[in-house]
């Protein structure tokens, strides 16, 4: 199985290229190359396949088709602009976000025509598609509502692959990612970020600021889960997501207090004393807009994961992410 | 007021272009100006203030950035690749219903900046959009899975709307259309095109097929209610849209043999008689896919209107849009 990860210099796409090594299979089939684009140059994974490391950008529709020459089997489209740049720069989310999930789409449709099958695209698609008109406990068949432009785009891009499924160019599933907490690295440009790095950069001896109040609720997953989420896609049957080909995927609801508490219970009380609590309108006006409350039968039938606690995230970070030099 | 409508040689935009004729004014205030673009030329139509008529392709975006030279202040986005055709090309129908739609909002919104207000576009969006994994019966908040490409182009319309209003560059209404019967012309690449020709063909005395059964159930709108309704998208407070500017306009369910036997009511047993019952699959596979069955809460709240029986449908036909010298 020839296999592409968009995003992959991403915090995700490091990780699920890593995965992707360990288990050296998809479907039950050897992989035989794994290729790894981002905007900037990734990082290479060490594996028992070829793995090879692209820059390139896929707003750019011929950079996209260049990424798909030898026909690959199953594509995880990871790469996106985050929610507060999209928010601050409509074009740019628009180019990235929309053109880019396009020409990759397209890629792969003529890439298909060409290998005679619909290769498995895997979107990552994300729970701020959820807002507005909605209800407060979102449900599977709810209308999408996004109050941001990254909601929007993201919504788009859901469209594009359901029908480019339903018509057989491609073999299509879209996950909606909850708030991927903790995850490691640095803080970025999404307005989510701070829900990571009260956690990340505490629990590296670093001070981080709390932006919304201790009972902001929030919708989140670990990474480790995640990345078995996102293995567990090109693993099902595509038929089985039904006529809609996007799902929102299982989580957790807890709220930032709890979260504060689940850490202090693991990992002592040192870091929740670096935390500041300066509010920042602009970062509360965007995430209060998303929803906390979701019930996610349809993932749950399917057989995607939510994590048992915010107390394993916790452990999970401790395990996988912390920087020993950090502090 | 300076107005534009896109899609204005059709016979939509040109039954609006003489209701603006008619009427004079939007919002209160006189027209000044009315553009009618199409991709082919529009026929003229005679009112007090100037009408310009523009031959044009939506889906460049230069073209189209052209039409806001005078920066209207009113919108109709009619300008669509029907569903016919939109399925039998996928690359057409993104290219027109995708992008045209980005590049008129885009032209709407730097004409905006121009002008220092943001313009009124009312969106031709369609039940098209719902299908799949939704409830039989369509209420407001359920979420879109259009099973055609069409669908899918319209749905990412709304949502592109959507994002341009919540960010004040727009003040967008978007209208999912019902299918319009009866819709006076020629047969078109529509799927829905034989839910007009079967009443219209046939009451100017032509032979015209049904591709469905009689208990087949349509969700329809008479040309001179959707006219109504177009204008009234104008008239109403884009706020009062809240978090979503796009509703299921109102209309009426009745089943092809219900409508049969209204004109027949209307019009005497002759047209009938000139109907006959091939089935297409093509055309059912789209159709079938598309609800019948609709509460259109908040259409109805904000004053849109529906026809009050399928008799007064037809003798609007006779009214406004039967062509005397055919038969």
């Amino acid at each position: 199985m020839k296999t592409l990860i968009t995003g992959g210099g991403g915090f995700l796409g490091q990780k699920l290229a890593k995965a992707l090594a360990e288990v050296g299979e998809v479907r039950g089939e050897k992989i035989t190359s794994l290729t790894l684009c981002d905007v900037v140059p990734p990082a290479k994974v060490d594996a028992s396949f070829p793995v090879q490391t692209v820059t390139a950008d896929i707003s750019d529709k011929d950079a996209a088709a260049k990424l798909f020459a030898d026909n690959p089997d199953v594509i995880w489209h990871l790469a996106a602009v985050v929610s507060g740049a999209a928010e601050a720069d409509l074009d740019l989310g628009i180019r990235v976000n929309l053109f880019g999930t396009l020409n990759i789409l397209e890629a792969a449709r003529h890439s298909g025509v060409a290998a005679g099958r619909a290769p498995i695209v895997i979107y990552a698609s994300s729970c701020a598609v959820h807002g507005g008109e909605e209800p407060e406990v979102i449900v599977d068949g709810v209308e999408l509502n996004p109050q941001t432009s990254y909601g929007a785009q993201k919504a788009m891009g859901e469209l594009l692959l359901n029908d480019y499924s339903r018509r057989g160019l491609i073999d299509g599933r879209g996950l909606r990612l909850p708030t991927v907490s903790i995850r490691p690295g640095k803080a970025n440009a999404a307005a989510s970020s701070f829900m990571s790095s009260i956690f990340r950069d505490t629990l590296q001896g670093n001070k981080s600021n709390c932006p919304v109040p201790r009972d902001f609720s929030v919708w989140h997953t670990a990474p480790r889960t995640m990345i078995h989420n996102l293995k567990h896609a090109a693993e099902i049957d595509g038929a089985a997501f039904g006529a809609n080909r996007n799902l929102n995927l299982p989580g957790r609801t807890d709220s930032i207090g709890d979260m504060i508490d689940a850490m202090t219970s693991v990992a002592g009380p040192e870091a929740e004393a670096l935390i500041t609590w300066d509010t920042d309108p602009v970062i509360e006006a965007i995430v209060v807009g998303w929803r906390a409350f979701y019930l996610t039968n349809k993932g749950l039938s399917l057989g995607f994961k939510a994590d048992d606690s915010f107390e394993d995230s916790v452990r999970f970070f401790l395990e996988d992410d912390i920087e020993k030099a950090a502090g």
